[in-house]
């Protein structure tokens, strides 16, 4: 990486959700000192600003990632089954994750998220304790690990430390899901304030919260994690899976987004992940209270969790951002598009979404990770900028607008990141071989 | 391109509907003259066999384009609609589209299948004549430019010369679709024999007949086509839409699949495209006759046509081929994978099809085309060779097998492409700027 501290002539940008054409961005100290649409460049400008061709956006923001599930790509297809057969798979990489091999495969992931315009990833944690329970020397090992490997990969983190104490409604933790637990919400929020006090003045990084689901925080728990992260972003996965909903209304007669709205979790620091079988009534409380929504299409069509009501959400109020989660793909674009797609499978019917909501969706996800200054290219953000090849063999021809990002773009296109006013240099072909190494070593 | 008649070491290769390691294959004459698994070198072999690395597959077929649609990605997004509303659009740029704008369109197009790893295009043409519907003075000249585009792009291709008789049922032709139609099935069927002729003897061509659907061809016209296509592929556009199936039986009483089969349509010589909205009865006829599928899926996606029933056609007895369409994508794994995808989405059930089955459709169309000599690593055949990166920021980490092939690829992990025994040398990036430009003058 090398330090820029200079200016950028922008063919096409995303200004003001819009794009613009000939943009002249300066940086200084991390962050943009001056944003000009139609700017003209002094003759005698030094240093002379450098011409990024194409569409160039504020960084994408990753709003759902489970890094270490990147070991499971093309290797759960096997079997018939459900998304509870999945997890079966999912748990017995779970158990054999070290803390080396946790640092490893977060680094090379992150390194895909960066050569994928990924700018900002919240990172939906909850491998904490060593098999069996016992924490670590370090009870924050695997977190700080976490947060050193988007360091390395020369993104932003936030660290969403999720509380996880039961293994179904009623049910103890069982086997690998050991790993993830703290005994009570207490004791989870001490450690994640042990954990935030760490990462404290670490530029790169910020620690939130989580509830990993109604399924293993209990509900007399879930206003203790609420209280403890207030003034942090919180996530939560929400109703990915019918058999959430009637597991929560057979346990307390309600469904999982009443259950978080009565315990105070809802709001617009909150973040629901999925929402993909919410009724017209959780619809209506998510939208009200301003929950944001994560939607990581690309996993819930893989893990056949059907398609949600992602625009009824918007509509209600809720904002919608965009995850990788389980890593299937690491494609932001491909989520905007799917979004709109899925929808067009369920309904018959096109257009739901316009281009210029997804695209914002895809660069919009920064506020709800606890990063109010970025996502946006203006005076005073931090200085991100992603270009993607507008003439490429997938892009070509399609008009070089919100369009071309959304429907024919892949993160194949992306030709230049800047994260923090740090150009990424990484040649995308080492990162493969990096990953094909750490995960041939974890699952050898 | 330059002529190798020379042998391959493949790491890992596709023959006999599984992958092998370390495959020996030696081409003459532009055919395999020695495929050997697990193939000892000779320490003086001259020349000495060129090692490809990653996991090599026969040419993939894409048994459905329509070449001119590729001016269209990315440019029919903005409104809310349908597939009818969607077709106003397609019809607008078919109406400007001369000889010219088709063979650049076309060759720019085959090339970036060509990219892909696509080495037969089944080309379904309907574009035959001028504004107005005047044949031009070499009638078959659109048919001719196809063929020849396909040949500069270094790609074989079976032209579909469509019969277009009517804009719907009952419906004279209006429009643009002047320029489809020959009046009647009999004057279709002579100018097809005249390019036929044409085309005879060129080694990279083949001329097969399409019935572009039951709403363009009416009943009585349809065996004329059908015995006129005896010994050659048959195409057919199929209940992609209800009100297909609403129209047919409001004029017919019988829905598209009987109609076909009543009048000779259907069997293994025949292929029908999307299948989408066919019930039991349909499904069970287009099984019994050995009618093979082209599902295009992306495409589907794209134009909000529904998730067709694949699955039960294929168990029915249809063999299941890939189409890349409307050209919203030009990447026959991410057919593959949808294929599996949408029936997850659908049924919120995993592991419909196997990856094997996913891989073996999409080499698998080239018999459907009318090239039984190609889509098979063996002797004899023709030697086409596509070699897929196992080990790139996509395909890394996953296990090197179909699932890496048919759930992790895309076009751009494509790293050789063989077809006919010639090495096609064209640099992606070109293509991109040549597609842009021709768009770029299309639509100006």
């Amino acid at each position: 990486m090398t330090r820029y501290d200079t200016a950028y002539l922008l063919e096409r940008a995303w200004v003001d959700d819009a794009l613009h054409d000939e943009v002249l961005v300066e940086v200084s100290g991390g962050r943009f000192s001056r944003v000009e649409v139609g700017g003209r460049v002094a003759l005698d400008a030094d240093p002379a600003p450098t011409r990024l061709a194409g569409i160039t956006l504020p960084g994408l923001a990753n709003t759902h990632s489970h890094a270490f599930h990147r070991a499971l790509r093309g290797r759960t297809q096997r079997d018939r089954g459900t998304f509870w057969s999945w997890r079966e798979q999912m748990y017995a990489v779970a158990g054999r994750i070290d803390p080396d091999a946790m640092f490893e495969l977060a680094r090379a992931v992150y390194r895909e998220m960066a050569a994928a315009g990924i700018t900002t990833v919240g990172e939906f944690h909850y491998l904490h304790h060593q098999a069996g329970g016992t924490p670590y020397e370090e009870p924050n090992l695997m977190g700080t690990l976490l947060v050193e490997a988007a360091r390395e990969a020369g993104i932003r983190i936030t660290l969403l430390d999720a509380c996880y104490l039961a293994g179904g409604f009623g049910e103890p933790l069982e086997g690998v899901q050991r790993r993830f637990g703290d005994g009570d919400a207490e004791r989870w929020a001490l450690r994640v304030e042990a954990l935030a006090k760490g990462v404290a003045g670490r530029d790169h990084a910020r620690v939130g919260a989580a509830i990993h689901s109604v399924r293993a925080v209990p509900a007399d728990q879930l206003r203790v994690v609420a209280e403890a992260a207030v003034g942090r972003p919180l996530h939560v996965h929400l109703s990915e899976q019918p058999a959430e909903n009637e597991g929560c209304r057979a346990a307390y007669g309600v469904s999982p987004t009443r259950l978080l709205h009565d315990a105070g979790v809802l709001g617009r620091g909150t973040t629901v992940v999925h929402a993909t079988h919410v009724d017209a009534w959780d619809v209506a409380l998510l939208g009200v209270t301003g929950t944001t929504v994560s939607l990581c299409p690309t996993t819930e069509r893989d893990l056949a969790d059907g398609v949600g009501p992602a625009l009824r959400l918007h509509e209600a109020g809720s904002p919608l951002t965009l995850g990788s989660d389980s890593q299937a793909v690491v494609d932001l674009f491909e989520e905007m598009r799917a979004t709109e797609l899925h929808e067009r499978l369920a309904t018959q019917r096109r257009g739901h979404w316009r281009a210029e909501q997804l695209l914002a969706a895809g660069v919009g996800g920064h506020a709800s990770l606890g990063w109010d200054d970025a996502g946006r290219i203006a005076v005073g953000q931090r200085a991100d900028l992603v270009t993607v090849d507008s003439r490429s063999v997938r892009t070509a021809g399609t008009g070089a607008d919100a369009g071309t990002v959304v429907f024919a773009a892949s993160a194949a296109d992306v030709t230049h990141v800047v994260v923090d006013g740090w150009v990424l240099g990484r040649e995308v072909g080492e990162v493969g071989r990096e990953l094909d190494d750490v995960v041939g070593r974890l699952l050898s």
